[in-house]
């Protein structure tokens, strides 16, 4: 496959931006939009629009999150196939050649041009833009608790999953913990801690970029997506959600202050 | 003191960009220049060339091991008393209001609006460049191992300080102990661990943001300032100190092999 010579959409989508409530949220496989240059990287309409290609549901969640919560929301509108920005660009999963059972023809031995180039489109551009909103929060004393909004699939590789709600840390799981706590305890869905993935997969490349280094609390949220099928389930599950989220920081607002006192 | 209004100098400056030696030079402090419209920060003219506004002699010993080991080097050629690039915005060191025995009037009551100007001219433009560079490297394959050169007065608020070379680390402490013991070993250098400071006191922040969340090897290395006074004594350390950071390299890259095997 040649090359495409165009330049790649950014597509780095930032909302709410001046709200001051104590969340970010950041979506990374929102869409499963392919630029037209990039010939749907030679996939069929059920490959390219499949969860390979995107987490459905997300990013209606973390749009009712960032509104119910007054705080803003970055998302990536774009297929994670292009480059999947919860990868760091040496992961063979960044511009995967394979995922579940598809081949990726527009991924196939990829050129380091090509590579150097999504990493430049994609990949710094929106992980500029996450720190420039974290590094604005911090100068204005603004608290912030970076969650990553994801989903997957009921089914993967012909095995059906029954974990409904996955919350996944990385080094720092006191807010991830209190969130299952708080989850297992206030809402009637099957929520696991570090499931259907864990950070020994790779998964926490956003939440180690951008919130370990500044101390800031932080989870990665993964709701199966059948749950979040329509607008009405988005909002719904939002809504169940916010006050969890809410609730977890309260607690741990307080073990904070405890622990320094 | 009135809020200048012209841009400050970016004072992002990249050398060796293209080569492909193991190694990332950074230098947070790398001058005491402070822009004009600055008015010297309100700091007399010993106060602003003192240890304090930047580390002498650090930027010598990092261009020359840049040179001798074919690596890259970024560095910032303006005042850390401007913005310290080796602090978050929410640090109050970042933009320290007085440092060791002196008072910073430039820096006095800084309103909110400046503070936020600093992080966007100063702060973000300097860590954008760095994880530029390291993603490059990244997605080009080229293995990175990140050190970053710092200096510390020999007399500290009227104590002395034995010291002479300070190997300091943050989680990862694979690479700074090897490099640890091979300076003891090879060395005629009084050579610590985690001296005159350690990642408490707050000084591993460009550790963590570029060398963590890739999984880099990496260290921080603190030389006594009266010993890297002239441009000989720079090329002297940095003729001194290259074969030690290769040979520490070789050591970790063979146990990081044996561990993965």
């Amino acid at each position: 496959m040649t090359q495409p010579q165009s330049k790649i959409n950014l597509s780095v989508q930032t909302e709410n931006e001046e709200t001051t409530g104590p969340f970010l949220f950041v979506c990374e496989h929102a869409s499963h939009h392919i630029p037209e240059h990039l010939n749907s990287l030679g996939l069929d309409e059920t490959a390219r629009t499949a969860h390979i290609a995107w987490d459905p549901g997300a990013y209606g969640v973390a749009r009712g999150l960032a509104n119910l919560l007054n705080s803003p929301l970055i998302s990536a509108q774009q297929s994670r196939l292009i480059y999947d920005l919860n990868r760091p660009p040496d992961a063979a999963t960044a511009m995967a050649e394979a995922s579940e059972a598809f081949d990726i023809p527009g991924n196939a031995d990829l050129s380091q041009k090509e590579r150097l180039r999504r990493t430049n489109e994609i990949y710094l551009p929106f992980h500029n833009e996450v720190r420039r909103l974290i590094a604005h929060r911090l100068a204005a004393g603004i608290q912030t608790i970076l969650v990553t909004l994801h989903s997957f699939t009921p089914i993967y590789l012909g095995k059906p999953r029954t974990t409904e709600l996955g919350i996944i840390h990385d080094t720092d799981a006191t807010y991830a913990n209190t969130l299952y706590n708080e989850a297992k305890a206030k809402l009637s869905l099957v929520t696991e801690l570090n499931e259907p993935y864990d950070a020994s997969d790779g998964v926490t490349h956003t939440l180690r970029l951008h919130a370990i280094p500044y101390g800031l609390q932080n989870a990665m949220l993964e709701i199966r997506n059948d749950l979040i099928r329509t607008e009405e389930d988005q909002s719904d599950m939002a809504r169940k959600l916010a006050p969890i989220l809410k609730s977890a920081l309260n607690v741990t607002d307080k073990e904070l202050t405890a622990a320094k006192g």
